[in-house]
């Protein structure tokens, strides 16, 4: 089992970084050019192939065994009114997982995806951010620990997401406390939240960035004071992922922020990450364009669970298919591009 | 088998269409509202099970049988060297759908979509549009009778798309008729034309909108004119769609053209029909602006075959997926939304 003893300790974890595997991806892209369609005509298609291959470290890459982990976590904060949902609906939720009554259920079915979810400590909500950080650094660590341990090294992709009740507030402070803006610029509605709902979310959230002035220039305290058990599992198996090559698709706000602090930490710590979709969510769009990431989805979701990922999930088998299955031009008999 | 004897007779099959089914959408909504996840939080995955409710008049709505249509013609217009690729690849092309080599034969397989590939008599390519409407009224009305028969009353969805070396100037030059703006508002570089190619494409466009200034007016003879033999089957298939309840994906910029008469001739025509995705081809977007029509998908893809149309079904089995598959509120015993 994985353990940090410290955030000096985790911050060592997150320097050096593998870079990928170059000649990989310029091989996958060989390999298209030689393809029955003209240079380039499948867009995205190409390019998510040839980061599979740059990150799996193979060309062709492989999909045979994708994960969707899903992490779950309950917020102190909930108690200032920020959430259209009481904090019960997180456990509920789980149990609806377990069932395979959720969105994510059916997506990650349709995905050929395997689903795990993991519940962090329900019972123990994190601290009202308000008042005090989130997390104690042992418990923001031990729940980094968990997800880094979630990741299984020999995946060909990990979905990341999440599920709890009042972690739209959670990624808003943490996005603000990483990017500056203030509540204004990062809170949305989350799950639904009313007028009162959003006003009171986004006074939480300039309290609490206020109150916590002082950890704002340390990205891992930034995540421990703002974030929650799940965010910090997600930017756990984000961590890990990278270390096994294992390419990773972020889904909505939620995970996206709780990866952020890595990006931060080291520009390119995400480059093994795809931002499966924009969300609906308002901050989402903008930590998208603070992080570089180009979203490959735009279906107005604003679930969370995984669900805009395991959605991008069915997109990437497309373009392995494509990858692997068609014909040359040499193959087929098809003439190339005539030179003018 | 179907005949229209006259553009007349084609217009008048085109009046009084079947309006869809409200009730079934309204019920399909109604059904989403008690799924276990916040109101409205599937965002586009929603809005397209309640269309495909409407305009398959049933819900839930299936996806049991997904045909995918590529019609083929040739083009006339290639002799003003308008394309990067030599006639002579449409057909090689319609061999390589055959031997399953191509992008769509992997993108229908990922889709579960069934592939049905009609050439439409290659060695007959359209006249050159620059000199002489690209075909008869009689060859027309043929070819968008031969659209009409090739979809299956019975299928649950239909993705239309085209193969035609040649077919983006006959597409560019159908908009430029309908929509105005001559040739620098619609033509791009297609398969990849260079820049002397793409200057040779916008002036044989313009020519020949000079040439058939008489026949501007009338959308079905300026699909006649500018037009393709692929194309018109297109519109005779998204028209029987509409008239047998078979909701339909457009592909690209050549499928959107192909079918836009339609609605020029009967705002509403094409409510049954959804923008798969807008590709990377220029006029694409503009045209889909012109139509209201909202893309699915943004990937930049720029092929045809009907392959952003079978990447598009995957969103759509993934939303009929949750519809279907997800449990409510109160089978799983989770809390709904406090009212506050």
């Amino acid at each position: 089992m994985t353990q940090f003893a410290s955030l000096a300790d985790l911050r060592a974890a997150c320097r050096d970084l593998p870079a990928g595997d170059a000649a990989a991806a310029a091989a996958a892209l060989a390999h298209d050019a030689i393809l029955t369609k003209p240079a380039g005509s499948l867009g995205r298609l190409e390019e998510v192939v040839a980061w599979l291959a740059r990150w799996q470290g193979r060309t062709p890459p492989r999909l045979d065994r994708i994960e969707v982990l899903v992490f779950a976590g309950n917020h102190g904060v909930t108690a200032q009114g920020v959430s259209a949902y009481p904090s019960a609906v997180t456990a509920q939720m789980v149990a609806n997982f377990a069932a395979g009554g959720a969105a994510i259920n059916q997506l990650a079915g349709v995905a050929g995806a395997h689903l795990r979810v993991q519940p962090l400590a329900l019972d123990e909500p994190t601290a009202d951010f308000t008042a005090a950080p989130a997390m104690s650094e042992a418990e923001f660590l031990a729940a980094v620990a968990t997800g880094y341990d979630a990741v299984a090294p020999d995946a060909d992709l990990v979905c990341l997401g999440e599920m709890g009740i009042g972690n739209t507030t959670a990624a808003s402070a943490l996005a603000a406390a990483l990017y500056g803006g203030g509540a204004t610029r990062w809170a949305g509605r989350g799950t639904g939240v009313d007028d009162a709902g959003l006003r009171r979310k986004q006074s939480a959230i300039d309290r609490a960035l206020a109150c916590h002035a002082k950890c704002l220039a340390d990205p891992l305290a930034c995540a421990a004071t703002f974030g929650g058990r799940e965010l910090a599992a997600i930017l756990g198996a984000a961590l890990a992922a990278r270390r096994h090559g294992v390419p990773v698709l972020l889904d909505g706000f939620v995970s996206t922020a709780a990866a952020a602090p890595l990006a931060k930490l080291a520009p390119g710590a995400l480059d093994h990450a795809l931002a499966a979709h924009v969300s609906a969510e308002a901050g989402h769009r903008m930590l998208l364009a603070e992080l570089g990431l180009r979203p490959l989805l735009d279906l107005g979701m604003r679930l969370g669970e995984g669900s805009g990922a395991a959605v991008a999930a069915l997109v990437l088998r497309a373009a392995l298919a494509c990858h692997t299955g068609m014909a040359t031009f040499a193959q087929a008999g098809v003439a190339e591009k005539a030179s003018e």
